[in-house]
């Protein structure tokens, strides 16, 4: 019989979606050159080449069934050990292959750590601003989401806020950083602050609280930021990687689970991953692709037009009186509307051919979200529009 | 906190696994040439030519975008109406884009389908002998696996134990045809039975009850079989295939749900799979690996060498006074074993050389699977050392 749960859930649009199609409808229009589509974080910049000369070359080298066949459940045990040399040598912790499971990018690495780390009727917390997928990957563990207030002024952590709702059903914390949507990483001092939280916390309730590290945006991080490797500072951490936008390569569905070596239980995280897979379907990402990425292994795309267009919005945006923390990275911006209602603000701004994501679904209100994933030629024409838009509407 | 159940999961070594090191093992010893491997399902015949040079076709000419850009979440929409119509050009079924989901591979395909028509706590019909990966991919949905038993003599259904064990409870059918392990293809008439008591059932319960037919081996089909394509007998079908032994890609982690046009809420199911992958951490296939089998819609590698292994296996049990069944399709045969305890007997076969899979976790005792998806001349090779086993252990 119908799952009704699910059929229900089909009801629910999403807010970032149904901007975006609005954005293709109006493209239509009037040229989709001139919509300012700030709704999807959609990485604009190319594969680098070697990723496809790397496909090509494993195609021509390798047999049949080292390119295609069946990889073992958690991975390609050779790719793994090149992403966990790699992971020590950049960060200087001591992974080792059994620590590395390969996923379809991050939700599925986050869908598997979540697993690993809690029950259904435990509590997650995450902190907002919260990237809305959160919702149905937690509660469809059985876990449930409990969301921490955002501290508006820096969107680093809210710890007051933290510490009131922490209680001995919380078994893991969800954090990401840099974060979709504020853009802003968590500093040194915050997440050193955290991992202090945290341990006390341990010994007090009796049992560890895991952090998962969402961390699709580890590597677009711009000039100055301290946005240090969140597995440093505390030892239950699962780390949750996507090279989704580093390689602009999200439709290949390929990242992986890290598991701190120094993590309860670090050894067996991994086995228990396998055994959840054998539920979810999920059963490896693609072999060729799990090879294409350990050839590339510490290269990104070219991800500086990212900085380019935020220093362009930012400024615009301060000129323009915006309250607006600046981004150390991803490629998202988080400025406070200029009215209460973030809905009515950007239902406005469309009048402008300005597609600006309303904050509501990110757990705060009076914000929005500009995904800042496009050419810099169109970003610098959207100045002119946000400087129309906000002087014939708020002025 | 570590989670019990999945730390305690990774405790149960499958014994197929366990068979295949222990191959490798004695293969260091003896060269690997002199193992006669019956143990893993993994294709031995190349991927066709054709579908590595759609993959470097479409490096070439698609952009990074749409090569490595994301799809939505129920496919490339473009890859979905060319598997559509596919499968109504070959089939004569209505399937629109709508009805497809793609998937990672077969796994993945039953993973959705089960969550779209059953809810915790519902029972799932199969079949013995029966793919051991069932347990886990249905009883970590929350619903009940119960297995009826198999019917020895022809290994199609056992229609008296399943009217027997069908209930107000039982919301979903899971069948395998052509069958790991048996090797056997459910007949036109088998499958008119089958239809006929669920929508007698369906009718009397006063609830849909969901077939969901696995079909990895849909294409792997010998002279002479009947197997028909399943959806065609009964409405309420939803289809789940693989390329991974159609095309020799078990690694690329590439299949499809395929929902019945005339299914109850058939429009649903699609997004229904939408929603239930958010929570399983899936979201689609790698991309570029979807447009090359497209590219390949109508292709298979070269299959014609599991029927010669098949024939040249079934006729040497045979003459050694093996109670078999001859295969209709897959690349496994399932002969009786000749002693009550197949793991005694496949234990012995080990002294020389051949490793059999006893049938215990297929769910019936006293009979052994050969997978033969290894070269015709190893198979020719192991037939000596067949026949001396069974001289020497049971003359």
């Amino acid at each position: 019989m119908i799952n009704q749960h699910y059929k229900d859930m089909c009801a629910t649009p999403s807010v970032i979606r149904s901007l975006a199609v609005y954005a293709t409808e109006r493209g239509k229009e009037i040229g989709y050159e001139n919509v300012f589509d700030y709704s999807l974080g959609n990485p604009s910049v190319p594969v680098p080449d070697a990723f496809n000369e790397a496909i090509v070359r494993l195609l021509k080298t390798r047999t049949s069934s080292q390119a295609h066949g069946y990889s073992p459940n958690p991975g390609n045990p050779e790719v793994r050990r090149i992403v966990a040399d790699s992971l020590k040598r950049r960060f200087g912790i001591d992974y080792k292959t059994e620590h590395i499971f390969m996923t379809s990018a991050a939700a599925s690495a986050i869908a598997h750590a979540l697993r690993c780390v809690t029950q259904p009727g435990d509590e997650v917390l995450t902190f907002a601003p919260f990237f809305p997928e959160y919702n149905p990957y937690i509660n469809q563990t059985g876990a449930v989401l409990k969301v921490v207030p955002a501290d508006t002024t820096s969107f680093q952590i809210n710890f007051a806020a933290f510490e009131e709702m922490l209680n001995p059903k919380v078994q893991a914390v969800l954090i990401n950083t840099p974060n979709n949507p504020s853009g802003i990483a968590y500093s040194s001092a915050t997440l050193t602050k955290l991992a202090q939280i945290l341990k006390a916390k341990q010994e007090e309730y009796g049992h560890e609280i895991f952090l998962i590290s969402d961390e699709p945006y580890r590597e677009i991080v711009f000039a100055g930021a301290d946005a240090p490797f969140v597995s440093k500072f505390y030892d239950n951490t699962i780390c949750c990687y996507s090279w989704s936008k580093s390689l602009s390569i999200p439709g290949e569905r390929i990242g992986y689970v890290a598991v701190n070596p120094k993590a309860k239980d670090a050894e067996m995280i991994v086995p228990m991953c396998v055994q959840i897979s054998r539920g979810t379907g999920h059963n490896c990402p693609s072999s060729l692709i799990q090879q294409a990425v350990a050839e590339c292994i510490d290269m990104t795309s070219d991800l500086s037009v990212y900085e380019t267009n935020m220093n362009l919005l930012y400024n615009e945006l301060t000129d323009l009186g915006f309250t607006v923390v600046k981004p150390g990275g991803t490629f998202y911006i988080f400025p406070k509307a200029l009215e209460e209602d973030a809905n009515v603000f950007c239902e406005k701004a469309k009048k402008y051919d300005l597609i600006l994501v309303p904050s509501d679904s990110f757990g705060v209100k009076g914000y929005f979200r500009m995904a800042y994933c496009i050419d810099t030629g169109k970003v610098e024409r959207s100045l002119a529009a946000l400087r129309e838009f906000v002087n014939k509407e708020y002025r």
